[in-house]
């Protein structure tokens, strides 16, 4: 069961898939060592600009000629509230003071420029002939569904519900990531409200693959061989995993944020909507103590996101773990320190043997 | 792997344990139809009167040879604050008032009633040599352990995090049930706050199993053969399931509780503390909507679920399903109205299928 219909479609040897962690994560060395290893390796382009995501492809294509994929977000609509933005304002400038921000631009996204970026996205995939494409909050429109599967690109969504899964279908989706409510980092549900959209696993995989037909993979606490079998048992063709791969030697997020989440506890992760104005996984810290319950002063995502920037760069760059957004899934005591390689052995070697003893 | 030390100390045939659901659900239909076919039935007495457990035990033991268990509530110290006890009355009574209630004694619980009575329930499963106790929300005293150790009982403790688990197996538990995210009814949280105690299956088990040595129970959206496959993959020896048999034929739930289940989908399964006072996993209704955010201003278990006794009563007796509390795990899409015995055969066909597939 370690080969199925989706391995072969991905043309992939082993049925997992490195989540495309957005903002740093997903360096290229990260990316080709998962797909070198016989997963496939996916770039998270969500906050890149095209042409760093161009020079990430090139330099990819120097170090791997084995697939890899990229993600993207759907731009929404989103309305920038002045009154929402001042509100934030006075919440962050106290933490900027006290964290000695030098410069904090303001300026704020709009979405005719985000729009803009998709669509210049959009066609570095296409003209770099990428094999996979997922998406993350949301669906594309029909006329791009068409423009990347005439290029022969794999396209796959990401749902919450049972819902959201049957549209990633209904669009034409060839593949959907199902998205417990485990998961680390953002929240992909795009139809239903937060609250509606935290199921887990144990209840999500089942209820998913009895109502729709293309192949679903799990994504949430998935970290080693029981949770790819677990995964496999309940439906999925395949897993996505994030945390794992956030931690392993090749992943390039800041060591305070590895460092955080292995040394955490399942009861420490917490969801907030702080950061970025959209819910999301992570390390309980003093930022997201001090922002509880003033979710709805804030302005939407990603406005928030960006005026939470100039703190999240401070404490990256001091190492102040209390004002970083540390993302993790609820499995950080599954966590190791190790490259990519021994990663996927031994998640590969825990399934088979579990196959042998069931 | 169906067969293991867990089946093997309690006796049973399958690692299947049918949830110890409180408030009438727990017939002894149902309980002696979950042993005669293999699992083990559980008594819900965490409501019931000493002389009611002993009647039903009676019952019980006139229609089945097999073992059964018997789960009670660790009386837990709270106190009746005055004004809460306000607050909630003037939000229920406009409901009272629609559904026309007849009779609200308001008689509030006190602690040292609680106390007798879990003393009185103890006594009568010395008495009756009842083969498993099983304990929620908390830990009995090392003296109550004993008694019941020294007459033979096999003792289970009921976490949902790691160092709750932890504790369970530190007092001398035989094993534990973990209860993830998903489950259904009250969640069983002694000693994490109630929002660092949602962790889905996929996660808790893993991170359970690696840090201690007494059989894990699973319990959480688990309804058939791919949820307990998935369970073993994750190291659990055995699954406790709730929501799958309260829809079953034997089950002595309200029928529109059981029809309500038949007809939800997992993004109507939300968290309360409207009805008792304690968290806990049910299908959205209008009482859980219209005392939505109202949680800070109730009073604690079991304050607020005597309060809202009258409520419940009359809607179950109206069959009005938006002033009942109709507790589901997240899993309702796979809920089916059949006999114990189809469900369990259901469940071990399809996990030995499974075994073979792998």
């Amino acid at each position: 069961m370690l080969t199925n219909e989706l391995t072969q479609q991905l043309n992939i040897q082993y049925p997992i898939i490195q989540a495309p962690m957005a903002g740093g994560v997903t360096t290229s060395a990260l990316v080709a060592s998962v797909s070198n290893n016989g997963g496939l390796g996916m770039i998270g382009a969500g906050y890149m600009r095209p042409e760093a995501l161009r020079e990430q492809i090139h330099a990819m294509k120097q170090i791997t000629d084995k697939p890899f994929g990229v993600n993207i977000f759907i731009p929404n609509e989103y309305t920038v509230s002045e009154e929402k933005v001042r509100q934030a304002v006075q919440l962050i400038e106290p933490i900027e003071n006290k964290l000695r921000v030098q410069e904090n631009s303001r300026k704020l996204p709009d979405v005719e420029t985000d729009k803009r970026t998709y669509e210049k996205l959009l066609n570095v995939i296409i003209e770099e002939s990428i094999p996979v494409c997922s998406f993350t909050f949301g669906l594309p429109t029909k006329e791009v569904m068409s423009r990347l599967k005439r290029n022969g690109t794999i396209l796959i969504g990401t749902a919450t519900t049972v819902k959201e899964a049957i549209e990633c279908e209904k669009v034409g989706m060839d593949m959907v990531v199902v998205q417990g409510s485990e998961a680390g980092g953002h929240r992909g549900n795009f139809r239903h409200k937060h609250e509606e959209s935290l199921v887990g696993l144990m209840s999500l995989i089942p209820q998913v693959v009895d109502k729709i037909s293309i192949p679903v993979i799990a994504a949430g606490g998935i970290m080693d061989g029981r949770g790819l079998m677990a995964a496999i048992c309940l439906g999925a063709k395949a897993v996505q995993m994030g945390t794992a791969f956030l931690t392993s030697t090749e992943s390039g997020a800041n060591p305070v944020h590895k460092d955080a989440i292995l040394h955490a506890t399942e009861d420490q992760i917490t969801l907030t909507a702080a950061f970025s104005g959209k819910w999301a996984r992570g390390i309980n810290n003093q930022f997201i103590k001090e922002m509880d319950a003033k979710e709805a002063l804030l302005p939407d995502f990603p406005v928030q996101n960006t005026l939470t920037q100039s703190i999240r760069k401070a404490a990256s760059s001091e190492g102040n773990q209390e004002y970083m957004s540390l993302w993790s899934g609820q499995s950080p005591r599954l966590a190791k320190k190790q490259p990519v390689s021994e990663l996927i052995n031994h998640i590969i070697h825990e399934a088979e043997e579990l196959k042998f003893l069931l």
